[in-house]
C-alpha cells in the first residue's frame, strides 16, 4: 500500500467517524419513506425513494438518473470513468410491517435507542436494506469529500422491487447490460456472521414462491346445514400442507432433491471450524430444536438445504367471536428456498402436479406464481475477493470468513447469468436485527464500521 | 273444529293475505338494523333491534320488556292470561356478512327481489332469523287485528345471542324459569324439508366450538435466515388439522364417537322415504360427492352423525403480493357437530388433550372456547306435536314430516334440561336461503305461508 493512498486512507477513516451524526441524519430520511414494494398503496412512496436518493448521489458528482420501468423505478448512478469498473448494488424497498401492533414505536418513525447495550437505529428497512446501502453510498461521499473524487470507476445500481419477487430486474439487466456489466458486483445485503466476525457470501439459496387456492363450494355454507355432506377446502389445504414434509422433515414435492449436492469435505470443515451453535442460534427467537432434516447440522439447514415453508395461510372466518362456516376458498401462500443444482420452473411445475393430484372430487385448486430465482455459487477467483476480505479483516476485531447464506438475493443470481459477473456479498446486519419483523434495528455499529469497510475496500480498487 | 272458531280462523288467514305487503314492509324496517352479535362494534344496533321488537309487541297488547344481560339484551313479551301456556322463541340477532364483495346489494338494505322465478326477502337475517321470527308475530298481530286478543297465553322470548354461542342464555333461562316456562316452546328457526314439504325438527345436533392458537418463534422470522432449522407453526397446525379426519372420514378425536347411536330401523325408514339426494342437494353449492362417513346416507351426514370442520383458519401474510415470513402464530377455529350420545364437555377436553399431544418441542398450543351445547331430542308426545302438524299439514302443498336437523339450535336442549320443555321446532327456510353467506334470502312463500301457519297453530291452540 503506497504512502500517500495510506495517507489518503487514514484521513477518508477520520472524516467517516467525525460525520457520522450526519451519515446518521441521512439516512433517517430515507428511513422516513414508507417505500413497501409488495402493496401498491405505497407506489408514490416508492418513487419517492428513488429520487431521493438519484438526488443525493448527483451531490456526489454522479451522473445518476431514476429509470421508470413497468413496476418500480430502478436508480442508476454512474461515477466518473477512472480506475477499475465495479457495480454496487442494493434495494431501497422494504418489507410490509404488520403487524403493526408489535411495534414499540412507528416504523417509519426511525430514532436512535438502545439494546442490550448497544447503539441502534430503529425503523423499517434499518437494515434491509436501506441503512446497508448507505454505507456504501457514506463510503463514496468520505472519499470525495476528503480527496475531490472517487477513487474508482464506480457504478451504483439501486432496485425498488427486492421485496416483492423482482419482476423488472431481468428485463432491465438485459436492456442494459453493456453499462451495468462491471469486474465485479458489490452486493451489501448480507449480514456478519457473528458480532464482529464479518464475511463474504459465496453460496446463496436461491427461491420459489407459490400462492394457491382450494376451492370448494361455490359460496360459503352453513356448517349446520352442510357440515358432514360438503368438503371443507380448509380440510383439504391443511392435508396437501401436512403432507410438504415427511417424518424426518424432508421435503415430499417429487423431484425436490434432484442434483442437490453434499458441500465439498473441505467447506464442511470450514463450516464446523465456524464453531455455529444452534441452541445459540435459535435461543433470542424463543426455540432450541433445529427442525430441518434429521441428520444435518444447523448451518446446512440454513445454507445448503432446501426448504419448503408456509408464509401465510387463510381462509373461513377469522374475525372476532365464532362463525360456523364451509367457506368456499382456503388459501396458502408457500416458498422453497433452493440449493444450487434445482431448477425453480421445473419444480415449480413438479410442485403444482403434485398438488394438482390431491384434489378430491368437488376440490379445485388454482396458482399464482411469484418469484423464482436458482441459488446462486460465487467464482471468488477475482483478485477483487481477497482484496475485499482483507480489507473487512483490517476494520473488523475478527479475520473475514467466506460463508453461505440461507436467503435468496436473487439478484447475485442475475448478475452471473445475465450480466456474467460475480458478486462480493458483503454486508453487516446481525441476527437479532429483526429484518421482515416488527421493531428492526441496524447496530450503530455495522453503520459506522459498515462505511468505514467500504472505504477501505475503495482504498484498495484505488490501488488496483 | 266448532264453527265459530272455523269462522274467525278464515277471517284472520284473510287478514293475512291482505295484509301481506303491510307485514313485509314491517320485516324490512327490522333487516335494516345491523345487528350483529359477534361483533362489538355492532352492540348498539344489536340493542336496537331488541328495542325496536319490544315496542312492536306492546303494540299488540304483550307486556313487553327489553332485559339487560352481561351481553345482548333478551326481549320477553308475556301475552294475557288466557288458554294454554305456549313460549315462541326466535333470535333478532344475525351473522356477519363477509365477505362483502360477494353480496349483489348493501346486505342491510333489503329489498324483494326475483330468484329463479319466486319472489324473495333479499338481506342479512332474511331467513336467519327475523323473517322466521316474524312469521310468529304478524300471527299474533293478525288474530289480535280481527278477534280483538289473542288465542292462548303465548309468551315471546326472543335472543341476541344466537349467532355468537348465547353465552347469557341458560342464566337468564334459570333466572327467570317461572315466567318463562309453558306446555310446549315453539322455536321459528329451521326450514321446510324440501319446497312445499313442511317439516317439525325432531332432533338437532349440538355444536362444540374451539379457537386453538400454535406458537412457535417468540417473533416473526425472516425464512431466509431461519428456513429450515426453525419449527413453523403453520405447519404444525396443518398437521393437526390433517389428522382431524381419517381415511374414512371418520373424525379422530379419542373417544368421539363414544355413546353415538346408530338410528332406529323405523326412523331410517321414514327418512329414506323422504326421498333425499345427496347430488340434488349438493348441486346448488356446486358439489356433487357426499364427503362424510364411508357407508352412511346423506341424511344421516347430515342430521344423526357428528362433525368436526375448520371454520376459518390464519397465520403469516396474507396481504398483496408475497412476504417470506416465518410466523411466530397460527390460528384455527374449529367447531364439532355433536349427535344425541355425545357430551361436549368432556369432548373439549379430549380434542384439547389431543392437540397438546401433538406439539413438536419448540411449539406451544392455546385454546379458547366458544359455545358448547349438547344435542336435542324431543318427545313428540305432547298434543300440541300432532296438532301443529296438522297445522301445517293444512297450509302446505305437502304432508308434514318428522325430520332431523344438522344446525345447532341451542336453546332447544336449554329449554328440555332448565325448563324441563320440549320444542316443536318449526320454520319455514328453503336450502338455498343462503343463511350465513352473501346474499341471503328468505321466499315471499315461505313468509307468508309462514304466517298463515302459525295463524292456524294459534287457532288450534284456542280450541285447547
Amino acid at each position: 500500500m503506497s504512502d500517500k493512498s495510506a495517507t489518503s486512507l487514514d484521513k477518508v477513516l477520520d472524516h467517516v467517524d467525525a460525520d457520522l451524526d450526519a451519515a446518521m441524519a441521512r439516512l433517517m430520511t430515507l428511513l422516513r419513506v414508507p417505500s413497501i414494494s409488495t402493496d401498491p398503496a405505497y407506489d408514490a412512496d416508492v418513487a419517492r425513494a428513488a429520487h431521493m436518493l438519484a438526488e443525493d448521489l448527483a451531490s456526489l458528482g454522479f451522473d445518476a438518473s431514476v429509470r421508470e420501468t413497468t413496476g418500480h423505478p430502478m436508480v442508476v448512478a454512474h461515477g466518473p470513468d477512472e480506475g477499475p469498473h465495479v457495480l454496487f448494488y442494493g434495494h431501497y424497498d422494504v418489507q410490509p410491517v404488520d403487524p403493526l401492533e408489535l411495534w414499540h414505536r412507528d416504523p417509519f418513525d426511525p430514532a436512535i435507542e438502545e439494546q442490550n447495550g448497544k447503539k441502534v437505529i430503529r425503523g423499517r428497512g434499518a437494515a434491509d436494506d436501506k441503512g446497508q446501502l448507505m454505507t456504501f453510498v457514506e463510503a463514496c461521499r468520505a472519499w470525495k469529500a476528503v480527496t475531490g473524487k472517487l477513487p474508482a470507476k464506480i457504478t451504483i445500481f439501486l432496485e425498488g422491487e427486492e421485496e416483492s419477487g423482482s419482476p423488472s430486474l431481468v428485463p432491465f439487466l438485459e436492456a442494459h447490460a453493456d453499462e451495468l456489466k462491471a469486474e465485479v458486483a458489490f452486493i451489501c445485503d448480507t449480514g456478519l456472521f457473528a458480532s464482529g466476525v464479518p464475511a463474504i457470501v459465496t453460496q446463496l439459496r436461491g427461491m420459489l414462491q407459490e400462492e394457491i387456492t382450494v376451492t370448494g363450494p361455490s359460496i360459503d355454507l352453513h356448517s349446520g346445514m352442510f357440515g358432514g355432506i360438503a368438503m371443507n377446502p380448509i380440510r383439504v389445504l391443511s392435508k396437501v400442507l401436512a403432507g410438504l414434509h415427511d417424518d424426518t422433515g424432508a421435503v415430499t414435492v417429487p423431484g425436490f432433491y434432484d442434483g442437490v449436492p453434499d458441500i465439498p469435505d473441505d467447506l464442511r470443515d470450514s463450516w464446523d471450524a465456524l464453531g455455529f451453535n444452534a441452541e445459540a442460534f435459535l435461543g433470542p427467537v424463543g426455540l432450541s430444536h433445529p427442525a430441518g432434516e434429521a441428520g444435518r447440522t444447523g448451518l446446512e439447514m440454513i445454507w445448503s438445504r432446501p426448504t419448503a415453508e408456509v408464509n401465510g395461510i387463510w381462509g373461513g372466518y377469522t374475525g372476532a367471536g365464532f362463525k360456523t362456516v364451509l367457506p368456499s376458498e382456503a388459501h396458502a401462500k408457500i416458498s422453497f428456498r433452493l440449493v444450487a443444482g434445482q431448477d425453480p420452473l421445473r419444480l415449480r411445475e413438479n410442485f403444482r402436479d403434485w398438488v394438482q393430484a390431491q384434489m378430491p372430487p368437488d376440490c379445485s385448486v388454482s396458482f399464482t406464481g411469484h418469484g423464482a430465482s436458482p441459488a446462486g455459487q460465487m467464482d471468488t477467483s477475482h483478485p477483487i475477493f481477497e482484496m475485499t476480505r482483507q480489507a473487512l479483516s483490517d476494520e473488523w476485531p475478527k479475520e473475514a470468513a467466506y460463508i453461505g447464506c440461507g436467503g435468496s438475493i436473487p439478484v447475485a443470481g442475475y448478475f452471473k447469468t445475465v450480466l456474467g459477473m460475480d458478486s462480493v456479498l458483503a454486508g453487516f446486519g446481525n441476527d437479532d436485527d429483526a429484518i421482515h419483523s416488527p421493531n428492526e434495528k441496524y447496530n450503530v455499529e455495522s453503520f459506522h464500521r459498515g462505511i468505514r469497510s467500504w472505504v477501505r475496500v475503495l482504498g484498495g480498487l484505488a490501488e488496483g
